[in-house]
């Protein structure tokens, strides 16, 4: 990662920065390359901290776990916390840093007499090279994202699916040589790679708002305005820690659940951050005239708070809609629990058909939102409602950070071999923790989207700085459209790229797996390691090429075809890759449930008749004696191989594409100076 | 279908034609609306003129292959041959009656000295009025591919499941009472349903063509020159009669295979047609201005010539890439098959990895077209692509039924109890078709695409007409981009509804093959009508929520948010249909092969080390006893399962996609004045 990073440094030192191309009086410091660099430490450091917190928190939860459920659940919970006021905390503190020190040596280079246009051509540049640091977090992402994907379902599956090749080894258990990786991925990927994904989502949309209001005079001229977007981020983080207080309540007892306690604090978060952010709003100009894309609109204070709480209610909408197609105590997945009697094969379809329905509610939100916030306040409106679903951003990040914690705890249980009550116990906190996680999984996607338009809102202001012009991207300027097919495909390709890296891996797995089996039959300790090093090696070759798909895709268009090219290219990825992202993770969080469904213990249905069955027993003639054996039913098999199915949708390719949306539009607006005066 | 038709022709006459509206000089006939039921009939009695000749050939087919596999490709052939040239002659012949009845009637409204920009505009209306011929073709293509695909389907997956789930009862016996369903299904979806959606395509992109080139004032003032896009059909009806005799050709002896006549079709059509369409292009003025969009093109014969050459071989291209991808010829597949051997998961995950891959080559080659025609003449340019793309339709519609065809002659040998030997010659004879009919898929989505874009700029064109200016539409205004967004999930949403009525269609199936199960074991006759009637059920309810979709979408759209939302709307559902019609086609018919793969004779891969066998011998207690069974091995197991996956994939939502995009599109190009006067 940190080769990637200085290789790409040196990139960006090159072109965007480019030294020996500032005028006199300009300050040669690489602005862009050093925001860059800091961004992509901080969310390393975010990360590394995260894994720490998680696995010092796991054993705790596992031991608290002994004694009371309760009290697992909020070391759980309380780790989960640490992690999301520390990364959100971090990103902020580091992101105004950075603004202070930079804003005098980029303002000092023009004097204070100087005509109002290049003032706020000025005021831009400070916020372009401010990019970097979100551009930093976004590339440390990727790497979390798809490399720890990768790596977590490549052990996963592998681990699945040689519990059926490899008979003598039974699945989760410390015997099994792929299990330790299996645990060391979901730290990876979901405690790692999530908090890069959210912090990039944070540093992205606060960087896209101060760069599409550094065009608005009014707001130019008003004292601190500019600052607003961090300003809500702030409320966003004391609204969290009143509403943490929630989840520790004591005076409900025993009724007040694990579940309900998540649930409670995602909607009184959202209740008060809507109050919160009001007397902010006091800071900003009476009006405010946006021009964008040749049209003007007029924003007013109230209008920005419209924008704020349209985000911050479409996350929770999203949320709910995705917890009501992925939760099995609703009837989509409960639809395809009851399929599995007729095989895999209409589990696999029902799925699918599921993922894609899943997608309705959350573009019908996105969509409402977007032409609301855009009518307001053109893009300014939506990087404000981009910032408003990241609101309640650390109670998100505690309750996402709170399911591996006790997933591990489960894990660490079992290989002690503790009492079965307390396996029970972690098992009840994780199922909570995957129910309220499809909430936070699913406004992950939807604030990429606002990002994402934001984003590429402030690239378009940066080429319109640059063409000296109202830019209009017109559908139907022949590059344009053929950059939007194109681009609509690249989330096509990407996911392909990331889904065959778990499928090969997973096959790497197996044979590993298969090829100890003997050895460890005969009583010799499995060798993990090796098994650790396949997930490694995968991780880390096989994201070369996505990787590259994301950084250069928008680099090559845009210097060979030209901006119009490139604003349809990101167009295209993200309304094309939104609905991949929704539906595969939805499809796959489905199957999820619906396995749990099968191996818990709501065996029959609501309708008293269906009854499905985890394990059976069959007679089976093993050296020629009749023997009795307990096997899986064939409707939990069925049930395991769409979850199988399921977990590079739900791990690797749909969370990944969030990257791939965020990404490709943040290095059009670092690059987009460049591109402008070199490209097409 | 008939009820359907006339309400939507009622609805057509209520608004589009509304003669109470019409100036007091112009004709109260109601030219949209004829010409819609004459185009919906005219596709009706096209697909049943198919059927007819399909199952007056397999019979026929069966039975010359009890003497000679070649003689049953030749019937079988010849059927094919009757299908494509009688569709194309047809749709061709009846489109040049309308434009020769309703052009007195509607020019002689305007005295001949009026303005030119009188003359265009009531030219562009004519053709608009016979778009509706178009329109009605496509109608009944979404019954054709949408109902035929889901009453194939659910047959199909039904009869296939129960096969698994009611032991007693073969797969494709006469014994299984969904078998015949299953036939009928396939002369239902292939045929029918395959015919009707490419007449659409071939009457949309000729109608989109007249309707762009009507703004070109040099191609209205040269005579004649406004009939280039007919007499390019009418080209590749010629050039298919000759390219036909290749087929027949008996000079080669055994060496030129039934795969290689097939693939001699469609180079040495392609190879001819791009000769073919030289003489014509003198027809056209020697330059064209197209104003579209606020740009300006210049447009030459030549360049006219590039559009369709471009068309045409990207048509090729398209089809050899998908004939990469799913055949088990080539490495794809084969890895697969591979896979089978770690159970169905990794079947299914690298199934859906390699769907999403081949979508590249596919949207490479129609970015290009698009790119370079656009370039070169506009819209119009697109137009001729598409009609390009469909040059050579007549030899991919004979390759298309020539399919089916052989498939049923299979089923009826396996039936009537014919020697085995006829089965594996009819077999081989399927083989080859559905290798080459992936070529014939491929170019149906990619010419869906081209007429989408062609009627799509026929629609703004329209629209520019009505708003008296050169429209552009901007993707950065909140409508276009939200209604972009909301076009994207379009195809997903319509996916959704046709997978989950296979799914529900496929388990009600099972229960009553099921049910059934006892009475035939006993001896009685299996009760086909009930399974047939399961399917028609399906296939006429399920078809209504996606029918509105199609219909609603684009008419509410355009009507409560206006034309900038419905134009985002198109671009969406275009730039994103494509991708999962490319895909979902390509991972179900990769499946499929992959199932032939494992079944047929190449049981060993090339590396002469991994053998997978079909059957295996296990010994089971049966009533206390041991008695040897044979059954499937788990690896073919597997790729049944991916098979069964794969069926609604290719078959239903896949080649549906390619109707929503072109019935949306040409539904707003003939609602269009309608819109642009009172919506939004």
């Amino acid at each position: 990662m940190g080769v990637f990073c200085v290789l790409f440094a040196i990139l960006l030192f090159c072109t965007v920065d480019a030294p020996w191309e500032k005028a006199e009086n300009q300050s040669v410091f690489p602005f862009t390359t050093f925001a860059f660099l800091v961004g992509a430490a901080t969310s390393m450091v975010s990360g590394l901290i995260g894994m720490k917190i998680a696995t010092l928190c796991n054993y705790k939860v596992t031991a608290a776990c002994c004694d009371d459920k309760i009290k697992g659940f909020k070391i759980a919970f309380e780790g989960g916390q640490v992690l999301g006021f520390m990364l959100v905390g971090l990103a902020l503190l580091i992101l105004e840093i950075i603004i202070l020190c930079y804003k005098p040596a980029v303002m000092n280079s023009i004097s204070k007499d100087a005509p109002i246009a290049v003032q706020t051509e000025t005021v831009r540049e400070l916020f372009e090279y401010v990019s970097g640091y979100g551009l930093g977090g976004s590339t440390v992402a990727l790497f979390g994202r798809v490399g720890g994907g990768i790596y977590t379902k490549a052990a996963d599956v592998g681990a699945d699916l040689a519990g059926k090749v490899a008979k003598g080894l039974p699945e989760d258990s410390p015997l099994n040589p792929g299990t330790i990786a299996d645990n060391v991925g979901d730290n990876v990927g979901d405690i790692a790679g999530m908090g890069a994904d959210l912090f990039g989502s944070l540093a992205e949309s606060t960087c896209a708002a101060l760069v599409v209001s550094s065009t608005c005079l009014e707001i130019i001229k008003t004292p601190d305005a500019i600052y607003f977007p961090l300003v809500i981020t702030g409320c966003g983080i004391c609204v969290s820690f009143i509403s943490i207080w929630f989840a520790h309540l004591e005076c409900f007892g025993d009724s007040y659940t694990v579940d309900k306690r998540l649930f409670w604090q995602v909607v009184v978060s959202t209740l008060l951050m809507t109050g919160a952010i009001i007397p902010p709003i006091y800071m900003l100009p009476d009006t405010m005239d946006m021009n964008f894309g040749g049209n003007s609109y007029t924003a007013t204070p109230w209008k920005i708070f419209g924008c704020i709480a349209m985000g911050l209610w479409s996350g929770l909408v999203i949320g709910g809609s995705t917890e009501y197609y992925t939760s099995n105590a609703y009837s989509p997945t409960q639809d395809i629990a009851r399929s599995t009697k007729y095989g895999p094969a209409p589990v696999i379809i029902k799925g699918l058909a599921l993922g894609y329905l899943s997608n309705i509610i959350p573009i019908f939100c996105l969509s409402a939102t977007i032409l609301v916030a855009f009518k307001f306040a053109a893009m300014y409106g939506v990087a404000m409602a981009a910032i408003g679903m990241l609101g309640v951003l650390p109670i998100a990040l505690a309750i996402d950070g709170y399911g591996p914690i006790s997933d591990n705890a489960g894990g660490i249980a079992e290989m002690s071999g503790l009492e079965e009550t307390v396996r029970e116990r972690t098992d009840e906190l994780d199922a909570a923790g995957n129910t309220t996680a499809a909430i936070g999984k699913g406004f992950a996607i939807g604030s990429a989207c606002l990002v994402a338009l934001a984003l590429f809102g402030a690239f378009i202001t940066r080429v319109a700085g640059d063409k000296g012009a109202n830019v209009s991207i017109d559908i139907l300027d022949p590059m344009c459209f053929a950059g939007l097919l194109f681009g609509a495909m690249l989330p096509y390709w990407f996911s392909a790229l990331t889904m065959s890296a778990v499928g090969d891996a997973a096959e790497a797995m197996i044979e590993e797996i298969v090829s100890q089996e003997a050895s460890i039959l005969a009583g010799n300790a499995p060798d993990h390691e090796k098994c650790i090093a396949i997930s490694t090696q995968a991780s880390l070759t096989k994201m070369i090429a996505p990787g590259c798909i994301v950084i250069l895709s928008p680099l090559i268009v845009g210097m060979v075809f030209g901006y119009q090219a490139l604003a349809g290219l990101l167009a295209g990825i993200i309304v094309s890759g939104i609905q991949i992202a929704f539906s595969a993770s939805n499809t796959g969080g489905s199957w999820d449930n619906c396995k749990k469904f099968v191996e818990g213990k709501k065996l029959s249905f609501d309708d008293g008749k269906t009854i499905i069955q985890k394990k059976m027993t069959v007679i089976q003639l093993i050296d020629g004696e009749q023997v009795e054996v307990t096997t899986s039913t064939p409707e939990h098999a069925a049930a395991v191989v769409g979850d199988t199915v399921g977990d590079p949708l739900k791990d690797t390719s749909g969370p990944s594409i969030n990257i791939l949306i965020k990404l490709s539009a943040i290095t059009s607006l670092v690059f987009g100076s460049y591109i402008a005066t070199y490209g097409g």
